[in-house]
């Protein structure tokens, strides 16, 4: 089993804006999230399912043409290959979860 | 996409002890979990990978040989067939991610 202790991980920054914790196990990748006002996350896709839940402050996420304000209590399921994009409201706090491991965050883990 | 509310997502009993709330994604299984304090859960393990953050309270986890007090801040990997078993210590909120799907949960998402 691995115990990772989130007060003494490293903060990366990625997306303008956000800084991330990254967990990537085998099957999965977790980050949370500190998302600054305004910060904006460009419309992109993966192959991979993004669960994804605003444990703090309101995000505005939009997947294909639909949009939602994500807060706190409300979890959105965000299928493979299904664009998306994002624009903090407030500063928040956000968990992704994806399945698979995201590869191409690895280098942040 | 799929948005999910948890203040209206029925809550199933599963252990004694325990109520959680049931996700179900294609890849992953999610549940919020409320355990009241002294609440147990037996030995058991499974082939999915399991993921455990507490976000309150106090929650004894044995993994293996090796026993954690998991609290807010901790998060920890379980890989697949790892026999492990828990106590909460407090009332504790719990979140456990599963890969891949708990098909066993199904009747209670």
């Amino acid at each position: 089993m691995t115990l990772i202790d989130l007060s003494l991980k490293k903060t990366c920054d990625h997306f303008q804006g956000f800084r991330g914790k990254f967990i990537n196990s085998e099957k999965s990748t977790i980050i949370f999230w500190e998302a600054e006002a305004g910060a904006i996350v460009p419309e992109h896709s993966h192959p991979h399912e993004q669960i994804s839940e605003v444990t703090e402050g309101k995000f505005e996420l939009k997947v294909g043409n639909k949009t939602t304000i994500l807060k706190s209590g409300l979890v959105i399921i965000i299928p493979p290959n299904t664009t998306h994009s994002g624009k903090a409201l407030t500063s928040c706090k956000i968990k992704d979860i994806f399945c698979p491991v995201r590869e191409d965050y690895k280098e942040f883990s």
